[in-house]
């Protein structure tokens, strides 16, 4: 990751004493995430994650921890950041903002099957509905202007296939922007590395920092691109049963209008687009010490080449 | 119970759909609970308790909801009510203001220990912290002037020797109103069966009910006058070691004032007299219908006259 900040436990437990979660049990850094410096805390209340955010505009992080906030008190399981003595979920921990956050049971599933997709659709569903009544607002940061920003930024690196399917796909895209489709807080980055499962159940929903307001039905293409690919994942086309699993669990919570259905080809497009971008980004133009976690932008490449050559009609 | 409202598992679905919890797997009544209506209800998402209020005036509930969220938030173990999709925790349900919360895990504890006491002093304080800036106010319902009313209510139905130990100590409690002593919202009834141990830790504080401003002392006191007795309670005098492990643990967190170490005794009493008032209310003017759960007045009378006779300085 590009920065990590230590903190030492006797830091961390000056710093708990503005909260009511009582003694420090154990305190592990985590060594995953490329964005945020995070560590396990254990305390005799419960367990947690303390985030120093070391990327994020400060003003952003309001709207994302607001978010969580609001999707915990109404059941969705996701991380409930833990508000302070003075009532904030935001502090400063080593000059660094930082929250603590629930820590929720279980862990990802590589191969999700039938049963998961299901369990995915549905609680993306209840998500998006309960994501509704959210008063904060927040573009999503990575939706059109930043697509284009990030495409001029990339170019330049590309051999001329790769810059021919970048050209014809932000063509194809502007000349969509589906102002009718539902609208509302979306997660964005739902890969399978951000759902938790325990005993065969969808526990949890982590990881809210890339979230935004877009269309609902982004969301579901961010999701089917990663969750529903053919034969684990070596062929990147859609896996129909997973793929119609997923949809129908998530229509049965929130039916799709006509519009979503009509957008749904262009949709994946979009969602593959977005990840293909932001992978070249990272692999041409690395901030400063970003060694670890450089995902492979071709295999966004890939699944946008198939989902342009076979539109998927309605599945 | 006075009364229990019937809910049928088609009239939950329905209302049900009005929050982001998926689909109904379990649902059975609560006989337990004397105030409201209670409902284990399991979902596809997670545990609940339905509670249908029956008698709480519906100006107060708001307070008491409020209180259970924003200590949910802090990281104290309460129930965590959801939010509906309309993002209010009150609803109606066949005819009752209705809400949902979270169910905690584990189950109350007949006899605690010093382990238990310890638990519970640390937690007390933590809750007492993370109140204070709770913005909800409603003064403690059993307060000084419930306690006048009550007092009067059921005078003529004591013996004098009765008579004469409540009309001596609503005299000597009218001597003290402690405007410096520290404030804040209380549990007020945190009773052995409002709260839940899970392998040995304490998992949580039930039923705010009881809830309102009031010193914080109070509440350390009604904890005290039922978790610390000696001889498992059949001695209604204070079990030393359980009582100063109890305040030992509450002081580490939040410590006692001066004038908290001095009007310990006093409140002591307030809390013996509060509970004997209360339950020589239920005993000789039970409400209509109200048959089960009513409390032996006589336990909280031996504690007051105990507590009168022996003012034991701070332990």
């Amino acid at each position: 990751m590009s920065v990590f900040t230590p903190v030492s436990e006797q830091e961390l437990a000056r710093w708990l004493g503005n909260y009511s979660l009582g003694a420090v049990r154990e305190f592990t850094p985590i060594a995953a995430g490329i964005e945020n410096t995070n560590y396990f805390v254990t305390t005799s209340q419960g367990r947690y994650v303390l985030t120093l955010f070391e990327r994020l505009p400060a003003d952003e992080l309001p709207f994302y921890l607001g978010l969580m906030s609001h999707l915990a008190r109404h059941g969705i399981p996701c991380p409930a950041p833990i508000a302070d003595l003075g009532d904030s979920f935001l502090s400063t921990l080593n000059g660094k903002p930082a929250a603590l956050v629930t820590r929720l049971p279980g862990g990802s599933m590589e191969h999700p099957g039938l049963d998961a997709c299901t369990e995915l659709g549905g609680l993306l569903a209840r998500m998006h509905l309960a994501g509704r009544s959210y008063g904060g607002y927040l573009e999503n940061p990575r939706g059109p202007q930043w697509r284009r920003m990030a495409a001029q930024a990339v170019r330049g690196f590309l051999d001329g296939e790769r810059q021919a399917l970048l050209d014809e796909e932000m063509r194809f895209q502007s000349l969509y922007r589906f102002p009718d489709l539902p609208r509302g807080p979306v997660h964005a980055d739902l890969f399978r590395d951000n759902a938790l499962f325990d005993g065969g159940r969808l526990s949890g929903v982590i990881d809210f920092y890339f979230a935004g307001v877009d269309c609902q039905l982004f969301d579901c293409a961010v999701c089917v691109n990663d969750w529903c690919l053919a034969d684990a994942g070596a062929d990147r086309r859609l896996d129909e049963p997973r793929t119609l699993a997923f949809l129908r669990a998530y229509s049965a919570v929130r039916p799709f209008t006509a519009l979503e259905r009509g957008a749904w080809p262009v949709m994946l497009r979009a969602a593959a687009l977005r990840f293909w971008l932001s992978r070249l980004y990272d692999f041409h133009l690395p901030r400063p010490g970003m060694l670890v976690h450089a995902h492979d932008p071709e295999h966004f490449r890939d699944i946008l080449s198939l989902r342009a050559a076979d539109p998927a009609p309605w599945t």
